[in-house]
């Protein structure tokens, strides 16, 4: 069996989930990759965290020119979040010929070109299947199996805190301040929650669809971009009576040359299948024009189900091997 | 560019339907993969529709061994329907080093082990995303992007005709006959129905997404089966009493070693994401260990989104070639 010389820079929650998947799935990812995975390196300040996962806290270091200079390493799992310094990681990783795995969709929408580029230069694949929609396959499902389709529609609810506080303001008619404090609670917003309730977050999934729908790329910045914070329950109200729920939809249509985009909160008709999207679930909805209408469900984040794609992706560059 | 050389067996509705996408986004898929797509050989007794396709009627053949020993073949594409014959051409252009994609459920559920020893065999790829869900691209996913999970449970409304039934007795209080008759005047049903009011069309279905998810082969005869044929509106009016509705459900659940899987009708709670597949859309609705709960929705048929996934597998062995 061939082994995969594995590097992960950072063990947090989707670093550390990665890893527990490839522990728990063992045998069975063993046998239908035909290798065996092994960690040679972890770019880690905190090796009790290295430690609790089982790992040999050696293997860390804190200079990532001992990882993207290795020559004791096939495939970089960069879970560190941040934009500037990951990207620099990557990049070098990347063009010294080291395969690049990461669910970080703010470093991935500011430096798309860049991080293309040095994959070009390197010989080196670059993935990114958990940066939107965390769990769900749509980006690999865009790129492989539905290839044969020109999309004219890309819709998504790709933000899994402004969903659910949006569900407990609609189901449950909590003020949109109770049910952010509910979702801090419950570990679903964190303490700061500007980058998720101004869709900044869904900004960045949305830079990324288009990129692979219509192959176009716009910086998450020139995205037009509205939050959940101005939502009352008079909204709610009224979507309701109009048989709609109110959904933050990152979303671009493509008419002929002429695309338009946005992030804002939408009213959904409650027979659309996005409307039935509820709490911190996530879904893509796409037109293609052969396909049709298609939606992906499914988790959004957590560390297995956002660990399953990152997974996913290292298992698809083992097997291209 | 590379040239990839295409043999069509049938250019029926899913046939044709293939034909047409490489025609309509014929730029863009070259754009894609790098590659060309030329046919070379057609079998079809119908030359009217080989000429209404644009095609040369020169192409078209009636003995099936000039396109699995022609040596200007690389991928056969099987859309005859019928099990025996077809599952006979796809072994010997499998043995003879062709790559094969077929929609063909029927053919491929009652000869897995067959098919797959054969492209083994020829070091060919056998594919068939189309053959479950039409163009939702379920099982490249649960083959490659989720690689990573063990599956414990997987459950489809893989049937267009019977969901369609049974959602006009539901939503319109149509009775069975009725809303039969609705579906075979739309074309959503065939003449003689038996195939998908019984549950037979979901059973081929059920064994191909368990050969996926759980590796193991249980031919569609051996899957306990009950179709819709006896639903009646007290059935509809007592779902709709439990908060429920009903679906013809193809589902396998494995806890530890032991499956246990059936075609049959269920009732399906109204806030299961499974409950707003209406119509004639199918959704396939999985559980991993990583990956958690994720649903799959769209087009189960048609020439267009069922060719959309033919060619989505023509295009994945095109990259691989």
């Amino acid at each position: 069996m061939k082994n995969i010389r594995l590097a992960f820079l950072g063990l947090g929650t989707v670093g550390g989930g990665t890893y527990e998947i490839f522990q728990m799935n063992k045998d069975l990812i063993e046998e239908r990759t035909g290798c065996t995975f092994t960690v040679t390196k972890i770019l880690e300040m905190n090796t009790e965290r290295v430690k609790s996962l089982g790992l040999d806290p050696e293997l860390a270091v804190t200079d990532p020119a001992l990882i993207y200079d290795a020559d004791d390493v096939d495939i970089v799992i960069e879970a560190l979040g941040g934009i500037d310094f990951p990207a620099e990681v990557m990049e070098k990783s990347l063009e010294r010929g080291k395969h690049v795995v990461t669910p970080n969709k703010a470093a991935v929408a500011a430096n798309f070109d860049r991080l293309k580029a040095a994959a070009e230069r390197g010989n080196a694949e670059f993935r990114f299947e958990a940066s939107v929609g965390g769990g769900i396959p749509a980006l690999t499902s865009i790129q492989e199996a539905l290839a044969a389709n020109d999309f004219t529609e890309v819709m998504g609810i790709v933000n899994g805190t402004t969903n659910y506080i949006l569900t407990k303001m609609g189901e449950e008619g909590m003020s949109y301040e109770d049910a952010l404090s509910d979702a801090q609670a419950r570990g679903f917003a964190e303490a700061d929650p500007t980058s998720d309730v101004e869709g900044i977050d869904a900004a960045n999934k949305l830079s990324i669809l288009m990129y692979l729908c219509f192959g176009i790329y716009i910086h998450p910045n020139d995205i037009p971009r509205e939050g959940i914070t101005k939502i009352t329950m008079d909204d709610i109200a009224q979507a309701a009576e109009e048989n709609c729920k109110i959904k933050l939809i990152a979303g671009a249509e493509r008419n002929g040359d002429e695309i338009t985009y946005s992030v804002a909160p939408r009213f959904v008709p409650i027979d659309h299948p996005l409307a039935g999207v509820s709490n911190e679930f996530n879904a893509i909805y796409i037109t293609g024009n052969a396909v049709g209408e298609l939606m992906f469900y499914g988790k959004g984040a957590g560390a297995l189900p956002t660990g399953s794609a990152v997974a996913g992706d290292i298992i698809a560059i083992a097997r291209n091997m």
